[in-house]
């Protein structure tokens, strides 16, 4: 019998057990980004990017045709977003940092959606005064990275609905209870916000094309849990009459405890991006790694990168250069460097990275009101 | 076996077979309308209505309790609506005089929604625009029984969604699949946003309490097969910490047809307020009576304005002198008075009626904005 830890769930709310990204990709019917499509994207953005070298994006749905119609001049807009059910952690970052690669470099718009509708829906213990303070807080972090207000749109779901809903409306009428309850395996006991929630979530991918009167591909980057809610949306997409949206999926980066897991009721599993430097530095300290039970066994035999967190964060944010991850690997392989040793190059560059994203934060704070998407209000064509 | 035609169904978007009212006001668990409350309502109200004498109004829920609180000085507002799938016929109107009536005599607000998502929802064939026409159609017919704007709030469910949807999230909430399948019969087939719909509906019965930050009781007039989302509403109410909402429910106010059927494929079964005298008196003069196969026999034994649709359009608007209604019932029941000669009577009536309100639309036609809920905005206090 299968342990039962181990049996893979991945669902937008719930992503449980030993994840196979193979085995996701079958699943879901999305496609393996191989080596020549990395090729083509580098050729056309004009650079390479290490989330693509290292595999941390490694699906898509679509990337060939929208790639097509951007060299024919069909240029595309990028649609991602963030449930704000809490603080944000370095582990949403990671995808973030690609989006603004992807906007800088296809010189695009962003529609980032803030789900505060969906997170009180599907979170019980969530008041309306939490996601909306979650909301302001998340979009912080956001901008912190840098964003320009000219071709960023921050939509949250509640404050501008009057864009999004008749489009939602028009979804809606596309999509059957029984539908919703195949691919998200709702239950009878759903409330009726989070059985609604679907179309909010596919408005997006049609918002530019609502608002310019032209319809406009548009690339998805995100986690692939997500997965489900495009199948929904690329399904409705072709008979509402839009382009169906491409989209481009991460893996889970993973968090600071055994297994990668990173839960709300352990702060300690996370490097969150508020967090202040001794406790983001205990955290680093306390994070569980491939290390053997004693100092002298792991000098004799080595140590497992792959299953330890700490190499989990060099590989996706602290290690940009391959050379220096590649020497790390092997100094772990071979014992020539203990856990802790490894820890202490950890440490400063996430004190360094919270330090930064902290100061951007507080420049950022009051502008967030300059990325409101409710400026398109005055853009629609319709 | 019972005939198939019989057997009733009361929903909020399927009235059919033989509606015994005693049934639904059991099947539904409202209270009977009786002469004490009658007298009450007279009594708090300054003077009669012959909607409550003649039982058109005859059901309640929490209407005593509404009364109460009135004579406390804890004033109610006023809600009903509209769904735009079609034009406006005679039998909409009777309840939206009796809705004047109430705002006038206890000076109190109303909020008119038009619920657009829903007809768009429940109405395959229906577009988009074609509701957006509706609800501006609609909402002129409402107006031209003459309602100031200073009381009265036209509430466009699309596009005042940003004054609804907040609230409409909070209710969404507490509204489970299980509870709208039990109460309304949802099939699986039924799309995500009739399902959602509910939570819409429930809105209005709290929008004054959340605009002035202050609970107040609310009053729905309307008909009954309405009744099951305020079973919901109520409920939610509770939840929310808001007032159960009141209501005084009419009965269904019946077509030209036999059997006083109403349908959207026979235009002849309505007289529409927009309808030309000529077309007007074709359908009266072909609505269906409880005549005799001939003039003869009818002379003879008598007609019945029990299944007459013409008797009901006089009970209902267009005989308000009680003396004249028994004088007219008399006469048919004896034979003294065929019912061509009856149709007489009503044919002037009708016309006068038509072209009064046909005038007051083009009076009020291009004030319709004047009336919108999107003034709200800025009163909002939460």
């Amino acid at each position: 019998m299968a342990d039962k830890n181990d049996e893979m769930i991945v669902t937008p709310w719930e992503v449980r057990g030993k994840i196979d990204y193979d085995r996701l990709i079958e699943l879901f019917g999305t496609q393996r980004i191989d080596q020549k499509l990395k090729e083509r994207i580098y050729r056309v953005a004009g650079e390479k990017h290490m989330y693509l070298e290292r595999d941390l994006f490694f699906s898509h749905r679509d990337l060939d045709w929208l790639l097509d119609e951007y060299e024919k001049g069909d240029k595309f807009v990028i649609y991602t977003g963030r449930g704000p059910s809490g603080p944000v952690h370095i582990g949403h970052i990671v995808p973030w940092i690609f989006t603004k690669w992807l906007q800088k470099r296809f010189k695009t718009r962003l529609y980032f959606q803030l789900t505060n509708d969906e997170k009180f829906w599907f979170n019980e213990e969530l008041t309306i005064e939490d996601v909306h303070r979650f909301t302001r807080e998340n979009a912080i972090d956001l901008l912190a990275l840098g964003f320009e207000p000219e071709n960023t749109f921050l939509v949250d779901d509640i404050k501008d609905i009057s864009l999004l809903y008749e489009i939602a409306v028009r979804v809606a009428k596309k999509v059957t209870f029984s539908t919703a309850k195949a691919v998200f395996g709702f239950e009878n006991s759903m409330n009726i916000g989070g059985i609604w929630y679907p179309a909010m979530q596919a408005v997006l991918a049609f918002l530019h094309s609502e608002i310019t009167g032209t319809n406009t591909p548009c690339l998805i980057p995100c986690a692939i849990d997500q997965d489900p809610h495009w199948r929904v949306t690329r399904d409705v997409a072709d008979k509402l009459g839009y382009y169906k949206p491409a989209s481009i999926q991460n893996r889970f980066v993973p968090g600071l405890a055994e297994g990668g897991k990173m839960s709300a009721s352990d702060p300690m599993s996370a490097i969150f991006m508020t967090d202040k430097p001794k406790l983001a530095k205990k955290k680093v300290m306390n994070a569980f790694t491939g290390g053997r039970s004693t100092a002298e066994e792991q000098r004799r035999l080595g140590a497992n990168p792959d299953i330890c967190s700490v190499f989990k964060y060099y590989n996706f944010i602290f290690v940009p250069d391959n050379k220096e991850l590649a020497d790390i690997e092997r100094k772990c392989r071979s014992g020539e460097m203990l856990c802790g040793e490894c820890k202490q190059i950890l440490v400063p560059r996430v004190l360094d990275f919270l330090e930064r994203h902290q100061s951007a934060r507080e420049e950022v704070k009051d502008r967030v009101d300059e990325f409101s998407a409710s400026r398109l209000m005055d853009e629609i064509k319709r």
